[in-house]
């Protein structure tokens, strides 16, 4: 399965980058060919029309599969991950199929990617079947917590975006 | 395709009840065969065991897809409905796709749906692939907003509820 | 300062109950002269007009400050909370100061009473100054969370309704 | 009362600002010492340390009282406005009165500050006693919103920051 991989931490190559691809090869994808680390986009995200940011946002759109991950951040998403969101047209992930994913130092913020993060993607229109994952990132590759979100979620995603459904 | 309708308005035969049919119909079910009017199961949604109560639990278990439908009480589903939905086990919707539906009188609460009754069913386990759907009570059949949420939730529905995915 | 306490479980004389007495009594109100132990309304909730309920739901509209707990129930607050507050007529809880309160058996549900319990009580008009507070349920008297948040949380509430503020 | 500005709009010197002024004009501060537009501050955002971003958040700091203010962008605030509060350091918000404001195009989104926007200045630690306010752009001076909004937040932005209770 082709996924790509959008990451919002302030901080480059970071664990919450790590964790996605990782989430990415639990779904059937070791290398995805789409990764956007958005920090790397850099002061083109402050405007519109940055010929990077573009380039960014189409390689999204066009891929079957996103991962959209955040750290959290004052209990919720990235300043910078919903600056990359806002450069996308209405309705700019009908395409897509998309797994919200955050990262936090300890449970207590686990309900943000379910109540905060999937509805941004939902309102640029993308399907999103799966439960949001919510991962603690001195844990993130934990089994015991990826296993049975994975073996849920890869027959609802593959069901969605192999289809004409979106 | 079976699609059952739960509707929880303190009024029977509510027009909630009668959006929710509709919505069905236009899912492609003119004749449901689960129809759960929560307020009929009277008292027995106040303590744990009533064998109406649980036989209404295990018919909408046991459907497909299923429409939970609700007015808009106090910006949010009523009490009533998520009285109902407190009487499913952990996990109780594993085995369900799910269609959150809101009616309200004005557009004021058209996140309510995405953001507050979407939550539940995905607690519960539901598979919810598709946007919730929130329309104006005095004009619910408006199909300016059904057919493209249709045409879009059809495939969605189809894809996750024919395939062994949830 | 004289405090309700109106408590939504579905368990007569629960710890949810005991919790919130003791926020109460923490805030300034060991002996709370308005307790609703919602369960004890009966079935007289699922209708209008009861006068039980009516009397219940005017004793809270007279009260200054009202706790309002409820434990954690498919990640939120429970149905029976909520068929209560459906009661109350638009801007009902007007001249009320509101401490929303949730109990959970673990942290993963902590943002549910900030995240969906409060709005429930500003959309009623309540005036709700401090933070929301969720509480683990074998650990509510927990000082190490209790001392802080009642330390920011009284003055708040003071202040607002000491005057005409509401 | 003094009061400052921030307003997390992409475009400078928009209508989200005048709106904002508008507001604090209402609450009793025709001319705010503290104008932060999120835009000026530029590139710095990006990273930690900018010295003029600093600045900023420590003008903010010190303001008794703060209307934050954002459109709607993808049904919620913007990745600009997030971008500054991620700047601020955990409870950096204890000594702040907030006031959430968002403008959108309609009123499907008038949840959003509520139900998104609150939240954040919550975990930040500052008290909001108001009701989030949300405007329709092209009316943002409603004086059927404002006036009623208005009379009962004045009273409760008074007696929270006029007292220690912060």
């Amino acid at each position: 399965m082709e996924i790509a991989v959008v990451t919002g931490n302030p901080k480059p190559a970071s664990r919450t980058l790590d964790a996605a691809k990782l989430v990415a090869d639990r779904l059937g994808c070791p290398s995805p060919n789409v990764v956007v680390d958005v920090v790397d986009l850099g002061a083109g995200l402050l405007g519109w029309g940055d010929p990077a940011v573009a380039a960014a946002v189409e390689a999204v759109r066009a891929s079957p599969v996103v991962v959209f991950a955040s750290p959290t951040y004052k209990a919720t998403y990235t300043g910078l991950l919903k600056l990359f969101l806002d450069q996308f047209p209405a309705d700019g992930l009908t395409d897509v199929v998309a797994v919200p994913l955050m990262l936090g130092a300890g449970p207590a913020h686990a309900l943000a990617p379910e109540l905060l993060l999937k509805p941004v993607l939902i309102e640029l229109g993308a399907t999103c079947p799966t439960r949001a994952l919510y991962l603690i990132d001195s844990d993130y590759s934990n089994a015991a917590v990826l296993d049975p979100w994975a073996a849920r979620a890869i027959p609802q995603i593959t069901a969605c975006s192999r289809q004409e459904v979106r």
